[in-house]
C-alpha cells in the first residue's frame, strides 16, 4: 500500500500492439491506467472496440490534443513510426519516461534511420540516450534509461538466438549469418488491407521484403555491435496464416574452436537467470503456440556438424515478447520491480 | 500463510480439459498440484508433453495405481465417461470432493445415462447427491456438494442463455425451442482420429450429430428441471474451424406476456452479480475471441418482433467456461474461496 | 470451328466474384473472354493481380469507359449494387445479354431494393424483365432471358433447400421458417476491411446481420412466390473462419399431411436430373469441402418426428453455386449450350 | 473412339495422395479407372469415403488380394513405403507400368535406402532400371520407362529450383546449400496422429525433423548426380497451418563465374518450353494459394550481391506438382500423351 502505483499512458491504443499492451496492463498489480489516446476513436470506450477487455478496461479513447500524457509517469507509444519522435522531448522535460514500440529509437545511425523509414529524425539528440530495449542483453542500461527503443518483433527472436554466440566469438563470418523467419499475420498490424485479408492470406503463404525488410537494418546494426566484426546477413521473413506466432530458423557458420565446445550447456549457462529464455532441451523443436499469448522466447540448438553449421530455432508471440511483453518488461525494470511482474501469463495451449 | 492451500489431484491429465485445468490451477494461489495421473504417460514431466507448461508445471504423470489420491482436497477427474463413477465412493469415503468433467454425473436418470452412455451406471447413490455444477444455476447446492457433474460445453451456452427467460415463465412451448450450435475443434479432445486432423477440418465446416447427441438429453433433462414444463428441444451441433470456442444461436418462441416485457433488462437485472455472465448491451454481436481463454460467457439478445421469437447468441471458450474453468468456479464455491480466484484472466485477442 | 464462340465481357474483375469467374470462363470451350473492366487497375495484366491466371488468362483490365462491351454476347457485372442498373439498357440496345451478380435485379420490388440498398432503382422496366437465375426453379424463363439477377449465395442454399418441400405445399406456416447459415469469409468480398482481416476473422466466428440482412428480403420474397402464403421468416447468418463454403441449416415446421410422406423421396425425385443439386443419402451431413470450387450444392435431410420438424442442412460453395458458377450456368442455358459446359471441376478436397 | 483409353489402377486410394490422383484421373480424357483397392475398406464406394467425388468416381474399393491389377496397364502406389517394391515384379512380368508415388524406386543407393526407411529393398534389379520421375529432367528416360520413383514433395521444389544453376556450374560448394522448407500439413498424410489434430497443428508452426528428414538424402543424391561435385546440403523442414502448398527457400552461394551472368534469363530459358515450370518476373514473391489444385511449380529469383548469394523461393501444391499431378504427367509421358492432358486445372484462388 505504502508504494504508489505507476501512471500508465498509451498513445495509440487501437492496434494490436496496444490492445496487447492493454491485456498486460490491466492485470498488471502495480501499473494504473491513466490515458489512453487515440486521434479516430476519441470518446468510445476502449472496450466498445475490444470486448475482450469489458470488465477490464474501464477507460475510454481520448483525443491526443486532449490528454494530459505529461501526469503520467511512462507513456508508451504504440503508434506508426515518427510520433514517438515529435512527442518525447516534451515528455521527457516533464519527467516521463518514453517507450516506443515503433522505430524511432531503435537505430542509432540516422541516415540508416532516414533510408529506410523514409523521414527525418527529428530528435538526434534523445536518439544518443536512447536504449536498445532488448532486457537480457542491455539490462543495466535500461534500469537508467528514460527513453527506450523497444526492439522490432524479429530482432528479439535472432539477437537472442545469436548472442550467447556471438558473445564468445564462435561465428565464422566467411558466410553469412542467414535469418529464414516466419511471422504470423498479427505483425502486419490492425490495418484495413487487401493483402491481410482471412481470404487472401488464410491456407497460404509466401516469402516477403526479400529485397530488403526494415529489420534487416536493425539486426545488422546489433550483431554488429554484439561483436565487433563485419559480417554479411541475409533476412528473409515469411507470412504464415496464423493469428500469432515467430520462428525464426538461422542458419550460422561455427568456427573451428566453436566446434569443440559444449554449445547447448553455453547457452543454458548464458541464459540460466533469465525469466524469459528457455533454452530447450537438445534435440527440441519448439511450436509457436507454446509461448502463444505469454512473453517467452524458446531456442533450440541443432548441430549440422558436418557442415560446420549451428542452426538455431527460435520461437516467441510476436506481439508479446516480440513488442507489449517486452515493452512492460523493460516498464518494470525501469521502475525497479520484479522483472515478471505482470508477465505471468502461462502460454494458451491449445 | 494462515491458510493452508488445497491440495488438488487431477486424473486423466493429458487431453484438452486436463491441459487447461494445468494452466488455470498453476496460477491459481490457494491450489496445490498434488498429483497427476495418466495410465500411458507414467513418468513423463507433464511440461514435456505440454511445453508451453515449462516453468509452471513441475509434476510428471503417475500411474493411477500408484498415485495417492485419497491425499487430495479435491479431485478433477478429466477422462473418458466411466472412470469418475468408478473411483468417486473411495475418493468420497476418504473425504475428497470430486468434480467430474465427463458426463457420469450429469444425468440424474440413469436410464438416459445408460441409453446415450452405454455402459451402466455403477453408483447411483453417490449420483443422487451430485450436483450439476453451473454456478448461475445452483450456487447454494454447489457450496455443500462433494460430488460435482460439470457440464457439458454446449448445456452451458444453452441453460445460461435460456435461464432468465424459463425462470420467469416466458417461453411459448407450442413450439420447439431450437438451439443450433457451433464449436471448435478442441471440444472433439486430444485423440487421434481422421476427422478432427487439420487436413480434414480445417477451412470446412460440417453439421455432426443431428440424429443424436448426447448433450440432448442433458440440456432437455435441466430446460425441463427449470420450467416443469413438457417442451420439444431440437438442437444441431456444428464443427468449425476454429481451436477454441463456441457459439450457440438460440431460437425461442415468446408468449404473449413477454413480448411487453423489456427482456434486455430481465437478462441485465438477472446476471448483475455475476461476475462471469456478460449480457452485452442491445444490438451486440459477440465474437467467440472475445472470450478466449477466460472463463467468461457472452450473451446478446435479438428480438424478432412479427414472428414472436427472440434470438439468442451466447458465446464461451468450450474449455474454460465450457469444462475446465467452471470446474475451477466449482471448486472455488466448494472451498469457499472468491468465486474468481485463479480465473481472472483476460481473453486473449487477437 | 463451325460453332463462333461466346463474346464474354467482365464488368469489374477485380473482386472474388470477378477472378472465380475468371477461372471458370478461361477453360470454358464455348466462351472467348474478351474484355475485362476495372476502375482502378486499367492497364494491369490480370495475371499480375491473381498469379493463379499466369498462363490461363492473357488480358490486362482496361477502364469502364474505354472498354467496349457492346461486342460481347453477355457481360457479367461483378461490380457493387448499383453498376449494372447504370450500364443495362445501353447494352440490350446494343443486343448483348447482361448477367449481374449484385442485387440490381433480384428483386422485382422496387420499395424493398430501395429500402436494403439506399438507392434508387434506375430502371424498373428492364427489371420488370428480369429474372431470378436460379436455373432449377426457373430454367425455361432464364432460356428466354435478356437480363438475369444472379441470386445471393445464402438464398441459393435457402431456396433449392425448401423448393420441394415448398412447391408440395408441405410447410406449417405457423411456425416461422428459420435459417441458420454459415459463411466462409470470401462472402464479404476483396475488400480492405478490419473486420475480415486475418487476425481478426481467424479462429473466431460471429453472428452478424441479425437485426436485418439483404439476403432476408430476397429471400422472403422467393419463397412467398414458390407458395403463395404468408410467412415468417427468420434469418441469422454467421461469419466462419474458411475461405469458402456455405453451409445453411434450416429449420421448418411440417404440415400434417408431410409426416406421411417420404420426404427423402420426394427430394430425390424433384433433382433427379438435376446435374448441380445432390441430395445426399439419409443420415448424410455434407461437409463443405465437399463441394470446394465446384458448382454442386448438396442437400441433407433430418427428421425431428417428435416436434414435427424438418431440419435441412444445405452446402455449397459460396463463390461458385453461390455466385460466379450459378452465372456461367445461367449464360450456358441462355446460349443453348448444355448446362454444365465449362463446369465439370471435381471439389479440392482436402 | 480410336484410341483406346488407358486402363488404370490405384493401390491404396485411401490416403491423400489417391484421393488426388482420383481427383486428376476422373477428368483425364484419355484414362479409364479401372480398380481402386484398400485393404480396410473393401466394399466401400470411393465416393462414400470422399463425397467430393460423387458423381465422377462409380468404383468401389477392393480388397488388394482379389484386384486384378495385371489387366491394367499401369498401377499407380499410393502407399505406404514398401509396398509398391513387393508388387512390381509380377506387374511389370504381365507388361503392367508402374507409377509409385512413395519412397521404393526413389534412391538408387540401397544402403541409403535400408538406413533411412529401414527396410531391406526387395528388388535392386527393377530399382536399377527405375527412373526417378521429375519431367523436366528426365523426360527421355521416362519416355522409355517401365517403373517410376515418382519424387518426393520437398525434393521436387528444390532440384527444379537448383537446377538451371547445378547444370551450368554456378554454384560456389565452399558454402553449403540451404533449402528452409515449409509444407502444409496434407503432407503428413491421412492417418489419425495427435500431432497433425487440428485443435494441434492450427494457429502454430514448428521445424521438424531437424536431425535428419528422408528426404534430405534423396535430395542430396540428385543434386550430386546433377553436378558431380561433393557438396554439403542443410535441409530443415517445418509445418505450417495450411491444407496444401509447400514453400522452399533456398539459399546458395553463386560462383565468381555466375556474378556476371543473368541468371533470371538463364532460368527463363531453362524453362521457357516446360509447361509447369513458371518463372516469376524479376522481384515476385510467389504465395503458396498461386498453385494450389493444380500442376504449376513457380520459381522467383531474388539476388544478395553483397553475400555473393542467391536465394529461390519455389512454391507448389505438395499433393500435385509434388506428388499426384506429377505423377499423372509422368503418365502421360510414358504413354506417349500430350505431357498436360488431364492437368489442366486452374489453381483455386482465393
Amino acid at each position: 500500500m505504502a508504494s504508489k502505483k505507476i501512471k500508465v499512458g498509451i498513445v495509440g491504443g487501437t492496434g494490436y500492439t496496444g490492445v496487447e499492451l492493454l491485456r498486460l496492463l490491466a492485470m498488471h498489480p502495480e501499473v494504473e491506467l491513466t490515458v489512453i489516446t487515440s486521434r479516430g476513436e476519441a470518446g468510445m470506450p476502449v472496450a466498445d472496440m475490444f470486448p475482450s477487455l469489458r470488465g477490464y478496461v474501464d477507460l475510454a479513447f481520448t483525443d491526443p490534443t486532449a490528454s494530459d500524457l505529461n501526469a503520467c509517469d511512462v507513456v508508451f507509444f504504440a503508434t506508426p513510426h515518427g510520433v514517438a519522435m515529435s512527442q518525447a522531448q516534451a515528455l521527457l522535460a516533464a519527467n516521463v519516461k518514453v517507450i516506443d514500440l515503433a522505430a524511432d529509437f531503435r537505430l542509432q545511425d540516422t541516415a540508416v534511420f532516414e533510408k529506410w523509414y523514409k523521414m527525418p529524425h527529428s530528435c538526434p539528440g534523445i536518439l544518443a540516450q536512447a536504449i536498445y530495449g532488448i532486457p537480457e542483453l542491455n539490462r543495466e542500461q535500461i534500469k537508467a534509461a528514460q527513453v527506450i527503443g523497444n526492439p522490432g518483433c524479429y530482432p528479439t527472436t535472432v539477437l537472442l538466438g545469436l548472442a550467447p554466440l556471438m558473445e564468445q566469438g564462435l561465428v565464422d563470418f566467411s558466410a553469412p549469418i542467414i535469418a529464414d523467419s516466419k511471422s504470423g499475420v498479427s505483425g502486419a498490424g490492425r490495418k484495413a488491407e487487401v493483402a491481410t485479408l482471412f481470404a487472401e492470406a488464410s491456407d497460404s503463404m509466401k516469402a516477403y521484403g526479400v529485397a530488403g525488410h526494415r529489420h534487416h537494418p536493425e539486426i545488422h546494426a546489433q550483431l554488429t555491435q554484439l561483436t565487433g566484426a563485419d559480417l554479411q546477413f541475409i533476412f528473409v521473413p515469411h507470412l504464415i496464416p496464423m493469428i500469432r506466432g515467430m520462428l525464426s530458423t538461422i542458419y550460422v557458420k561455427l568456427t573451428e574452436q566453436a566446434k569443440g565446445i559444449d554449445l547447448q550447456a553455453l547457452y543454458e549457462q548464458r541464459y540460466r537467470h533469465e525469466r524469459f529464455v528457455d533454452v530447450m532441451p537438445l534435440g527440441s523443436l519448439p511450436e509457436t503456440r507454446s509461448v502463444r499469448g505469454s512473453n517467452q522466447i524458446r531456442i533450440a540448438l541443432h548441430q549440422q556438424a558436418e557442415a560446420g553449421y549451428l542452426t538455431l530455432v527460435v520461437v516467441q508471440d510476436n506481439l508479446v515478447k516480440g513488442a507489449a511483453g517486452q515493452a512492460v518488461q523493460n516498464m518494470n525494470i525501469m521502475f525497479d520491480l520484479p522483472e515478471a511482474t505482470g508477465l505471468e501469463v502461462v502460454p494458451l495451449l491449445p
